[in-house]
């Protein structure tokens, strides 16, 4: 599985003048070496119970639940998927710059109607979970500003936004995001029209809709969908869905067919050096470093399991 | 041509109920409502000369190059389309969240060996153009902080970065923006290798690149390929190649092939009008109003020109 590190090089053969670079200044050490010094500790295996598997015929794309976040959206999200709610069912909404979104086609302007799927066990009503209380709850600061949020950081893996004289933090819509699609009312959203974010994040939504999770692997499966004509991004034809052969949890796939990755702790001393790194970025590319990173531009790093840890 | 202000109704079902909440509690008027307004003067029609047309076989992408912030390379991408440079070359790298880049996929590792296309008229060797002066230069400042540069805003439509201290402006990676790809040398860029931001911004390559223009219609053609599998987004093998039917001037097209726009001067107070509504969202969806917009989540509105400018 190829490693969520982003290499900003513009052109391949930079990789060689690097090396000569090396010699001659110094420069900011890059992810991968500074991966390279982790321990076991700094790693951990996310739970196959919180990691959802969408088999779309491009490939899979597998999220990360977020219970601590949104405990009745991924417990109603999990018995929609223990009950195959979404098999056969479509990414219906590729909206450019913006978010992809699948689920019911016939429940996309209402959950009235003959033709939408119901939800079996799982809730039609569920409250808004925009926010939760940040007490007690892990977080690493991010050393830079923010405009949307008072302070921004990561827990447990997660971008998040808090407000320490609130006591409130929250998912952020950074790219790769899952959230919950709902209608005019706060209350609205059930879990089963889901979106990934695809483009420049949108975070005026943070506190306005509940996410519940993230992408750790195969975004491009969405992100590199074709963008629907409609209007907010609809196709305007069925034919032009993505269909959605299957969505599981990990615990109800075979062992054989969960994917074994380990993710960097992003309060460990590792993760912080990467940012550190993409704060000050010097190389053989980068001559002016930013001072500054975004909250969205880091991605947590994802790798298969090491032998050590199987 | 469909207006690049985007909906962020998560529903379509939405509209009506915004009708309902109208008449409720007090909300932000919409972008279109704050056009509506708006009278000839606000708007201006590009130059043709200054609209880089790319034909895919997905679609038109028209860029609006910039030659007051990289005058030499946008007169070297002039001439290089002039002289149809670009036609049956290919985009060959979708690097997913990142870039999608285009030109000769020979000269991608390096501008020497037999098969890359010689550049006709236009020049091997440019300077650097990653910053101009800000003197006596048109900016409409944004209210909000920006980790990334002391100032940011917009200049003649296009997304920028200013440093009062040292007199400077510079085009910012907001999605969509144009850029010169390069090598490790700083002026190693020709304008023949382009990449378009396609995903969340990297304002980390600001002033480390050139950059040269933005999209202005048919991002999604290019946001919306298949992403590349092998380093940094290159496709594996050139049959996953796009090609490039060609790529023109508007001046040197037919009339009948050109695109009539009108870009919304970001200098007028329509547009600081749309920048406020953005800002402090409230409608039926938008319960909690950020009070903060980035950047590069502000698109400029580009629509069809009106009857009274033809």
């Amino acid at each position: 599985m190829p490693s969520k590190l982003k290499k900003i090089f513009f052109l391949t053969f930079a990789a060689s003048h690097l090396l000569t670079s090396l010699a001659l200044h110094a420069v900011t050490p890059s992810a991968e070496e500074i991966l390279a010094k982790s321990t076991p500790k700094d790693w951990r295996i996310p739970d196959q119970d919180n990691l959802l598997y969408m088999k779309l015929p491009q490939g899979m794309v597998i999220f990360e639940l977020a219970p601590e976040f949104a405990p009745e959206h991924v417990s109603n999200i999990k018995l929609l998927a223990k009950e195959k709610y979404w098999d056969k069912l479509s990414v219906y909404r590729v909206h450019d710059n913006f978010v992809a979104q699948f689920g019911d086609p016939m429940a996309m302007e209402s959950r009235e109607g003959p033709n939408v799927k119901p939800l079996g066990s799982a809730r039609e009503k569920l409250p808004a979970e925009f926010e939760r209380s940040s007490i007690d709850v892990e977080f690493s600061k991010l050393p830079d500003v923010d405009g949307w949020a008072p302070q921004v950081g990561f827990s447990k893996g997660f971008a998040v936004g808090k407000d320490p004289k609130n006591n409130t933090m929250w998912l952020t819509h950074c790219y790769g995001m899952l959230g919950a699609g709902r209608f005019s009312a706060k209350d609205s959203s059930t879990g089963a029209e889901l979106y990934m974010v695809i483009g420049q994040s949108p975070r005026q939504i943070d506190l306005n809709i509940t996410s519940v999770g993230r992408v750790i692997q195969g975004a491009e499966f969405l992100s590199g969908l074709k963008r629907g004509t409609g209007v907010v991004g609809i196709y305007k034809t069925p034919e032009e869905y993505t269909p959605i052969e299957w969505i599981r949890l990990g615990t109800d796939l075979k062992a054989e067919q969960q994917v074994n990755v380990e993710i960097l702790h992003t309060n460990s001393e590792i993760f912080k050096e990467i940012v550190e790194a993409k704060r000050n970025r010097v190389d053989d590319f980068y001559a002016r470093p930013a001072g500054h990173i975004d909250l969205c531009n880091i991605s947590v790093p994802v790798r298969e399991q090491q032998a050590h840890l199987k």
